[in-house]
């Protein structure tokens, strides 16, 4: 059956699959420090123009969150997020799990504003009881957000004003940040995350790789022994080179990027279509996921021909629901879609 | 270079990187819902013979010894482990991270004696602070453990007596479960530890799978919500299949076991070709590790041709290391090895 | 100088001075099990009319809530609590430290309501991602609340319902009950607490005692091994006397109440006084809080007599400040106040 | 009944009473900002002769030991004590509560020795594996110890230079910390611990006070915003003069030294009819605990004209008691005590 559920519903991209092979004897050291895995890192400083970063792997996004905000943050300190932060509403409690609360400021399309932070930390520093509250020890914003939007490289950079004039890293979510470079208007490259953000992650799962994200620290190296943080959040993984491999492979004649824009331009494709049949956007995106709104009955209609993910309930007769495309998305796979539309 | 440094010096099983390229393009359901994990755990409780037993996958040994204890106990409880349990000494506090103590009584070769564990028991129950003390709210021991050793039928048996006298839980950790049971002397099955233990992980990282362990509750079910509990502790992969596909490959004609059996022969040369040369062995074993006491300077002369892994400084002039085979071991990398001894 | 900035800028009501003083060679065990903690537990368990109770006495609200909520929720649990709710806003992230996030809803004057709490409710229960997100575990509330306010009889009974409906706890912070259950127009007595909550307690520290706060279980009992509970968050006192004492003196001849209905007549006429010359009330209350809002030179001014508490800053140019009575105020006091104001 | 089971029987020395008395009425602000607290800080440091030293109070024993232990300790550090520590026996996993190992080595007496703490350093330092262990970041001993025993100037000054070695502080648990200043038979002064410890705390609970212990930083601030840690911690007491009041008492006059002191002499009276009769002491002390050795049947005898204390059972026919003299301790009570033995 069709299924636009999400952009983790197939494998890996065949480049993967095909390293995983050719390197299945070389015998490497574990726990990341096999040569793939150093290869991976020096081609993404390479792709980030970042030559000084410091670049570590992890398996999946919740996990980098925790493991990032968690090393990021003294015991006291909070981290701030939009409400719609994907920290905030959808990891189980992962960051409060390791004593963190997410402070939460409010969205806008999923993202935050420079105004409402600078705001959040104003009222904070000006609270005589600010020593009783939770202090905000860094700024987590993700981009893509969680609807699919963009943050501008203006908004970014006020951002990272806010940031800099009350001194807190600013952390980015990159789980599916391929797909937020490859948009047709977005302003903002890789070199710019380095620049504006403290640390960010280059999403692996969400962008061709079976697992993992890839880990930048641009403007201040990774804490203190942070192999050990890794560890003791139960996030090492013997064989280093399952991450190496890939995004070693990811990052090998823009393959990252190569597959972005195709998933981008499926995404269009499936847009356009949309728009033509005179469905209803829930918001309104130009990355590879988009949100329509469904009567309950249309939905149970289309669910015979595709499998729909679920995202929101604006009113009891109507769903919001996602359809997302990937590196794996064929122009088949979107007119099969459109016949049933 | 030759390498015996470990059982995770290769990559996976050719077959579970062929099930791989053959499933790629199959559309999923994310997070554990696909039906590649759904076969993997009706293989695996076949095999168990354990038709109610309960499945679940994670990615590594730490995380899934962290998970599995973090969900066993109560927040004021504390696990038991011989001194050299792998979570007392190598997980980088990863069971105290999330808030629980590691109990710790002696060892023999690297296993606890029932004898201990009821004495440790006997102890904390009659003390009259007890309510001061952490109280031992689970067991947990590693088989084959942290020095390749092997807990017989009987000491399991006594193990789970003491067990059920306290009514708390036996965990056991299967890192290199394989190995264990295809070991020449073993008189433990898959179905006795079933019946033996409540909750135990079968290693897939270090018995041919690129990373993933299956954890099983075989007497009682996982707790509620296991799945936000794996969520939360940022174990959750979105791509199950990942995992799944794995677990059915290795649990399909047989192949876990196949390897496993092939990986013991090898270390039965490598270890015949150890006596025969006369090094000391510094720990008598069976199954696929192999502990070789060696003076710093015949260590130095051996890692000219031969990646060695440090195990443990016994005196200030020698050094123990391990020699591990694996289902990548081949007889021509034993005899390579055989040259320079 | 002259201080209404809180009901804990004096010492201990006097007949617990004197009690210390008499009882203060008998020994007794400590960690609770001393005769005044006995006695203290007895006499509150009648004032609630409930024999079956089980109390505890911890030292401070912080804790009170820190020790109650960690005790009643699974590990990825979170507290529903209104936003305004002390857990949410003024413990420096206390819960999140125990590893649990506070999920808020709307607060009206400090109070959440049963309308709110059941759509948040529905809402998680009916999301597909609801295993992805921190399962509600309990409900918190405060009565008095933050802002002075009180519940109904009837608005609890709600609540209530919604949590039987949800099989979820119900938890008083109760760190000012005694003005609550005093107020000239509260429908709601320690016995309906009782009926109605889960656990609640009564305050100590604000209500007359030098610290302490008496958790009371009352529609179960405390969990198991409460003491061990207790002693892990650093919470027990070795002189468990310190506590017994108190709250023995307090709930001795209806004191708690006594004194509790004389920081609501002072705070009455103080309110009086504050209504006939004019000033703006932040929020009507009608419990020892009175919250005013004062222009900066205003505050400035009545600084120069008087201590002021900051609460909150509405806009740059006005400032709410809290007047709170207690056991100790004088109509003296009041007097002098009404001079300056 | 007779009773020395604990140098917490009674309540507080008298003085402290009366200074709770005096000063009841006087308005103060909360959370440790009243003047008693200011005033006891400064006496503190006097006493001390450590001008710099930055003083903070807390409730009881445990609760210090947490809340320092945690500040000064990166999240993948552990504390080292002996393996008797009051952190790694007696304390239900405060310490692992906040996530931290307790990393014990052998004890002697209740104490550590700077070569076994330097030996464990060495190891953990020369462990290729270090990365995947425990990093020990701070170092935890008791003054006088749970046994009673006190640490030479020499021994101390051997500690101190092994943590300047490894740059890791050294904190000092002082619950009992005026017994072993006043013991006979010490070289170590108040001044000599603000030069060897970074940080430790005074006893009040066990010397006099009601509750309450001061914790001096002595040769580093405490960490930033240590008044949130101690919020976060649920330790937080909102009438801060409880604490101050306390200790501005007991270090007016000598107060503290000169009860510690008749604690010890009362002490020296039971040692020395324990030894006219025969008595076998299971540990030799000079402080204000003694450790006896009991046949049970003995036991039973002796406990019916006075309270013992359970302290641990060496063999099934005889128990170790511990008899424990305060600044309550009268000798009419101590012949009493003759009188049955």
């Amino acid at each position: 059956m069709l299924s636009f559920a999400s952009d983790y519903v197939e494998g890996a991209h065949p480049a993967i699959l095909q390293r995983f092979i050719e390197t299945n004897l070389v015998k490497q050291a574990g726990y990341g420090s096999d040569e793939y895995t150093a290869s991976a890192r020096e081609k993404i400083k390479a792709a980030c123009g970042c030559p000084h970063a410091d670049v570590w792997f992890l398996t999946g996004g919740t996990q980098a969150n925790q493991v990032v905000i968690d090393s990021l943050l003294h015991s006291y300190e909070g981290v701030v997020a939009a409400v719609t932060g994907h920290i905030a509403a959808h990891e189980a409690g992962a960051i409060e799990f390791t004593g963190h609360k997410v402070l939460t400021i409010p969205q806008y399309a999923g993202k935050m504003t420079a105004a409402d932070l600078k705001a959040y930390l104003v009222t904070y520093h000006a609270d005589e009881s600010a020593e009783h509250m939770v202090r905000p020890g860094a700024v987590y914003i993700s981009h893509p957000t969680e609807y699919g939007t963009l943050y501008t490289k203006a908004e970014l950079v006020a951002i990272r004003a806010v940031c800099d004039e009350y001194e807190i890293p600013l952390f980015l979510d990159g789980a599916r940040l391929g797909y937020g470079l490859a948009a047709p208007d977005t302003d903002v490259t890789l070199h710019d995350l380095c620049d504006l953000c403290d640390v960010f992650y280059i999403g692996g799962t969400k962008v061709g790789a079976l697992c993992g994200e890839a880990v930048v620290f641009s403007r201040r190296k990774a804490p203190k022994h942070f192999l050990s943080i890794i560890k003791q959040h139960g996030a090492l993984v013997a064989k280093g080179r399952l991450l190496g491999i890939q995004f070693d492979t990811l990052f090998t004649d823009d393959l990252y990027m190569t597959i972005s824009r195709h998933a981008i331009r499926m995404a269009q494709l499936m847009r356009s279509i949309f728009r033509e049949k005179g469905y209803e956007f829930f918001m309104e995106t130009t990355t590879n996921q988009i949100f329509i709104t469904l009567t309950d009955e249309r939905k149970a209609e289309l669910e015979k021909g595709c499998v729909l993910s679920f995202w929101e309930k604006p009113d009891p007769h109507h769903t919001v629901v996602r359809f997302a495309t990937s590196w794996a998305t064929t122009e088949e796979d979107i007119r099969a879609l459109e016949a049933i539309l």
